[in-house]
């Protein structure tokens, strides 16, 4: 529906994604990472803003952080499911195309007998891991390319492209247990017979290839999956996005959706900047600050503290641009009290001409509760955002 | 569900929906219309009553007249689709049947060589266009009836009427732009070859008809539609609705869902009166209030103000009728600085003997937020009304 109803405008619409950004109270304080934070530019947005809550997926479930950006993205993540090999590719920046399969590779060590004594080869360092990734990669094997790339310690990816598209149906060589042989690579649908019958001969020249070797000595692969078939948001919402992003896999989330991936650096600052000097040569720009998320896994609370004090001193300069529509969210909530992602619904601000503002006087779990956006799926901010923008038409006559 | 749940009674219902009843604070006092208006009674209505908002279709959906109020009368919106002719037909209050195809039309200019000049007659007077509907009106090609009615200006309707139900799978005449030829009626499915068939014989009248006319001489059809198939209120609700409407596409979209259309003059006073006089008569009572929404369009904001504030005076001989449930809702909100249909909650106020009143001190977007029915979708609303009345039963033992 909302594909029949977008318009093209010249306003400008930043979605910045504060990664992990609800928390639940640290006990002593009775105060969220969100409510410890001091954030004078945040809650003077939040009086002249409609605030409220985002649900990522459903109430009670945990997001990875695919669905929980495809939901910010607008796409209900139990529609588009991103699986786990492709995860990793676009996760290290790889240029993922229709057609292809990726898997998640681990090295591992296997006896003379061929039995698995370490799936993951003793977390095998990273640079040796990529050596051994370089003597893999490249291969030809019945017309599919093998693009092997290293990921980390023992991790890497396979990314099989041929002429023709592959199919995904091929069941984990993986046996998720010591002391057993590799699997061989197994249909689930006749469609993979091709698939499954090069990635069978690849194990087998890497196996000859690896012979040897101290470090590791096979490798293990799972996670087979294609590049789902997801409309651009530019067919969706007619917007020309970008995203402003330091994390690769953010990129790659980005790129999956269509985005201009724009190059950026690694802090803020440098987000920041990439965000003014792109400002004028697109309309949609998903802003990803990953520290908070980062930080909350780490169950480090002030740490979180203090990267949302840092998006504040920085809010000032996004705002000097002028955004017809500025959202602030999160991909999923990540309190530092859980050392992870959590299911606690997200805080949202919505900043706009028009947005109605609420009686919010800060940006925070506790007064966003009387928001005048409510609580909303994720998968509402996009249309709200463009309606803010003036670029959703009229439905019904 | 409703359907297998609802229950008859005596008691009696009132849904008084104030057309474009949302609004955006005026950025100078901050204030809404509705938090702008003086309104002792709504106020004083809504510290017993339970408030909240409504979304008429999706979060940031602005949607139509015919979504908007179909939504209120608890049907889904996305799945009852209004087709443009049929809107046209039953908003000048023709009597629309199943199986009848309507068509909005302009009256065009054509040049010697049958080329568009203009595609709206220069937007030819009404009593001209009133005289050339005449000429064409009740015209029976190959068994389908013609009816032909002006609306205003250049605009008429073209219904056709059949033994059979006819298809509405015709496309548009109108090529919408000038110096091309007006186009053949094509058929998007074979079942529409008749109706088709029928509309092009009527064009080749028309022509003949209009041949000489200087007004205009050349019509143009588009939006060919069939009535949805909408079960009636009676039959889901077992309630006897009826409508008070001085506007006749209120009265038409009341019609379509199955309501008696009660006569009434074109002031609030006129409908205050008709619903007092058939009170005794039925159990249902929708009762339209245009004005809101006519000032809202126009960007009026003291004039929406002064709708409101004629509704509060009003408001005392409604509730002196003593329904059993009273709500108040709007079917979009119309902001006045926006000047058209918006995305926006409409507040929404229910009021009945059991209805659990909330903290609210008055009827306003500010303080609806603290409502007890919290932001629910329009079509929870007369389940609400329904249940309010003792009108549904249990679900499940």
């Amino acid at each position: 529906m909302i594909r029949s109803l977008s318009l093209q405008n010249d306003k400008k619409i930043v979605l910045l994604v504060i990664d992990g950004l609800g928390g639940v109270p640290d006990p002593d304080s009775g105060r969220t990472e969100l409510e410890t934070a001091e954030k004078p530019n945040l809650d003077s947005l939040a009086r002249k803003s409609v605030c409220g809550f985002s649900i990522p997926v459903l109430p009670g479930i945990t997001p990875g952080s695919a669905p929980g950006h495809l939901s910010l993205f607008g796409y209900d993540p139990l529609s588009y499911v991103i699986g786990r090999g492709i995860l990793e590719a676009v996760g290290i920046d790889m240029d993922v195309r229709q057609g292809d399969v990726a898997a998640r590779g681990n090295f591992c060590t296997v006896n003379p007998g061929g039995l698995i004594t370490d799936r993951r080869a003793g977390r095998i360092e990273s640079q040796q891991a990529a050596d051994l990734c370089k003597a893999l990669d490249g291969q030809i094997i019945d017309g599919i390319e093998f693009i092997v790339r290293p990921v980390r310690e023992h991790r890497f990816v396979v990314l099989m492209r041929s002429n023709e598209t592959l199919s995904d149906e091929v069941k984990d060589t993986d046996p998720q247990q010591v002391g057993v042989a590799p699997l061989a690579a197994f249909v689930t649908s006749l469609r993979a017979e091709r698939t499954a019958r090069a990635v069978n001969q690849f194990i087998t020249s890497a196996t000859k290839i690896l012979a040897g070797q101290k470090a590791a000595n096979m490798i293990l692969l799972r996670g087979f999956s294609s590049m789902p078939n997801i409309p651009t948001m530019q067919s969706i919402y007619q917007l020309q996005p970008a995203s402003v992003a330091s994390y690769p896999m953010y990129r790659g989330l980005a790129r999956l959706v269509g985005m201009d991936v724009l190059s950026t650096g690694l802090t803020l600052a440098d987000e920041i900047k990439t965000l003014e000097e792109a400002f004028a040569s697109h309309d949609f720009f998903f802003l990803h600050v990953k520290g908070a998320d980062s930080a909350g896994e780490d169950g480090d609370f002030q740490r979180k503290v203090r990267v949302i004090e840092e998006v504040d001193r920085y809010l000032p300069r996004i705002l000097a641009l002028k955004p017809d529509v500025l959202v602030i969210a999160g991909d999923h909530s990540t309190p530092a009290m859980l050392k992870g992602h959590s299911w606690h619904p997200v805080p949202l601000l919505l900043h706009a001409e028009y947005c109605r503002p609420d009686n919010t006087l800060s940006f925070s779990e506790a007064s966003c509760l009387a928001g005048g956006l409510g609580t909303i799926p994720a998968t509402s901010i996009m249309p709200l955002a463009m309606a803010n923008a003036e670029k959703l038409g009229k439905y019904g006559a």
